[in-house]
């Protein structure tokens, strides 16, 4: 019976509560601050004209939150997600990484460490007293510095460490 | 220069303005919508206590939105999405697809169509006027019906047909 | 019983007719002017003795159109989607592109921010009032110069934007 | 320097005439064939109010000629590659196939053969003297008969064998 | 310079303690018990004569141990890493979800939903007080069943809910 | 200077004479007979018609001979592979293997262990006195059953057990 | 009935003979020229001491033959696919593409083109009275220029254009 | 009957014991090993703070062991793989390869040749007198330089040549 596929892991209020008190935790971001953060940095990029994705990743690679504005390149939602990707593994914004690669080429091979990857601009990590939870990618806006504002009003938004 | 990256379509006024009068034109779900649609099948999930992944796919086939509430399982992101993305591709409910292939084993093709599909309860059109815009995704629930009323729930916050 | 499976949007006359007038609407490339430019560019190539491939890629990222010439090689037909979709989904040329990476590397990442795009030249965008509705894109021919010079004059079998 | 790059097998007229004469020789389906049977399957279904993609693959595996109608699925394009490849590389109509592994399940492992493949109603090949040079796929309409009804449309349009 | 890429939340011991209080935390498998689950999965299947691969995944989708037995064919660290995450995501042992779809066809689909997915006996969820915090997945017995207790075995040996 | 990138392990001779003796050792197919296998498949489907793909892949995983009659069908050498990965890494003719699941749905799972995995007639694992070594798979005959013959005239051509 | 699934065109005999008078040929090289031309690469490469893998692949992009030596490394296998599918494609010899590139990174999109390519030292296309028919890479020697030595003795062996 | 899935070559015993005396044989790194050297690069990492994954690939090409210590980055499951794969498949250190290719860069198509290769600091062979059996890859300490160092404590553990 189809019954059986029940389990309470699912059902939302044990999931943050009941287990064994021998496991070590870790925090996590929840969706309403992913979603927070996302609608604000669009919305920031749409103030200046420019229609972007945005997505939050959580530091173990899963995206918490995607949105694509109207009219932003076919593109812009892989990019939004590899660069968020990035951010909450590496704990790196993707602005840093680019450059550092760029001076150091002998660091190239980090462009290919995971499939998830996009190491360009646009990509900030999400911290709360300077611990990575997950990352936020922004991609559509005519350059990577200005994606990487956007990402920065949606830090804002929620509080994180700037 | 980097300013030579601007270009006019990505600014988003324009986009849906100006174009040629001769080219013929397509309606689309905005953004809001999807939103609106996406939360509202979160919530009605979480009402009763599943945690569940819901994804809006605009019938080109692009992820307008994903949201993955929290202590939903690793495989939902792409579970939602995938439902989403069948049922703005095929204008059909994934839960009828299903049935359809289950008792026309010579249908079971329809599974390998295309790697983003995914024909399983839980997916519905977005239609306006009979006209399909988009495909909304739910999963995580502890069924494909239990996902497809959540999903319903997101068609009946923005008016979408039922 | 299988007519379950029909449903009006994929019915032609109905789906640039009868959406919510509330719903917003974009223009696109329709089929006809698709094949007209790609021809012209399979044409353009052949002229000079080079076989080529030519794709239109609309900008939400289908593939509308792809052309083969005869003796072209078996990477052209790849590339040339990944021009187009690169040309219709960040609205510039690859050309200007990749020339743009080459002096700045510490873009490099644009090449992996979606795996449809190929940052090289013969990709250009296709505007009508300088509004981007598809990309273009050659591959096959000497250099992408060629590529790019065969691209535009599929834009002007149609009366794109140049 | 980029002059380099020119070879003379890419030039169009010396690669259907020069080759070594001890080397044997295979028929091809030229790009012209290839896209007037693609229009006619095109029209077919648009004539009876189904908006479809149509892809015609060389019996060697290549894409020769996509087509996509305005307002087809975005599934569509991929499907009707898929069908025209199995249709091309196994000789065997889809539909055929399909029927064949539903009664003899222990031949469900010819999914799985190649990830190009879809074994689904709507490919046929393109056979002129009983000779396989090609595959015609077609997707997007309500039934895959229906679908390879305007396949063997294109097969008349090309004078093929039926 | 180089040292620019260190940061503090690769660094062990803030990564458990420190995070703004305001976020909400989850349990995890620490290595050490993964480790210790999938050395006593090995060492039960080979005490059997059979050589596995064993996976641990997390909950959140991620690889946590994989450990593959001399002489084990060359699937099954694929194979186990597959089980592993469908009963670290779902929640379920992958034997019952199998049996689930053998007799509930229209339920096929499930297969699709995220291709790091494999539904056949060999995988379950590691459980401390009825919470999933990760699976653990077997490969390379003769039979799933086999697969299965070599894997409730690992659970056994640290504890988990059997 | 490029000469640093020499290293003898690549070496043929030490290759397979100079390791540890605390190590230790598995048998392996030389590419000799793995070549003479292979051909003796091509010939004996030939001999009967068939134009086929004859793969030999060790049981590591890695393919040791691919071989593609004029003709053969553009699935075949992949088909050819998925079934020599498949009898080598299960140690299991594939006949058999999909007998086995037609009959037990439950265990439909096996297809999605491994990518690289075909389960169709027409591989048949290569064993010296009992030990699997490598596997051999054989595509493009009409059917499964005449591939595994043709494969069976491989394993004889050098001496395996049958 | 499976006797359903014969089809003339896979028998070898018509298929070089009979098709339409009125299609185009072009002219490939048989699997008896591509085996020749594989050993001996590989023996070349192992006279000296360096075990390889080596691939044709037909200019439609159809891999003829592989071998790989005893002892030679995990990747060459993949490398030399990937070299001779290159030099097949564009009909360059790939040291030369990767020359070109290294002194015009505006073209490293030529790296992008197509998932199949290798842009390294070892690929040589195999042509007869200066027509491109297929390519032959080989992988594992120290350096490119060793592997491309070795794919010349391949040529030699079959009279084909140096 | 599922008993006939039992075959011989999976029981442990035999498999290093009893294959035909006139194949030839290979030197393999057995489990036991490759986990102790991975367990001491965990810890070496650990000891300085860094959270870091471990992988032990064998030299033809399967992963034989993956640790992912808690707090790891996302991506450093892969990048550990990656990098041990291609010290096991070119016999080389990966921050040797990443050295050769950023001061000949017409080399950098090295990096293509296998999907499965990171060139990038952290990946040594596993050589035992001079032979390479296995490769070991660390990923996430804020250098590679650091990893690098860790996997030699995984070397040392083993009694490997340094």
């Amino acid at each position: 019976m189809i019954r059986k596929l029940v389990f309470s892991a699912l059902v939302l209020t044990p999931f943050i509560a009941s287990a064994q008190t021998t496991l070590p935790t870790t925090h996590y971001l929840p969706l309403e601050l992913a979603t927070k953060a996302s609608q604000a940095a669009v919305q920031a990029c749409a103030k200046d004209g420019y229609a972007v994705s945005v997505a939050v990743v959580a530091r173990e690679g899963a995206v918490k939150v995607l949105l694509t504005q109207d009219g932003a390149g076919a593109h812009t939602g892989n990019s939004a997600q590899g660069k968020a990707f990035t951010a909450a593994a590496m704990g790196r914004d993707t602005a840093g990484l680019a450059e550092f690669i760029a001076t150091n080429p002998a660091n190239n091979g980090l462009r290919d460490m995971d499939s998830r990857m996009v190491i360009q601009g646009g990509g900030v990590p999400i911290k709360f007293n300077n611990v990575v939870v997950a990352g936020i990618g922004v991609g559509g806006a005519p350059t990577g510095a200005i994606d990487a504002n956007c990402a920065l009003e949606g830090l804002k938004a929620i509080g994180a460490d700037l």
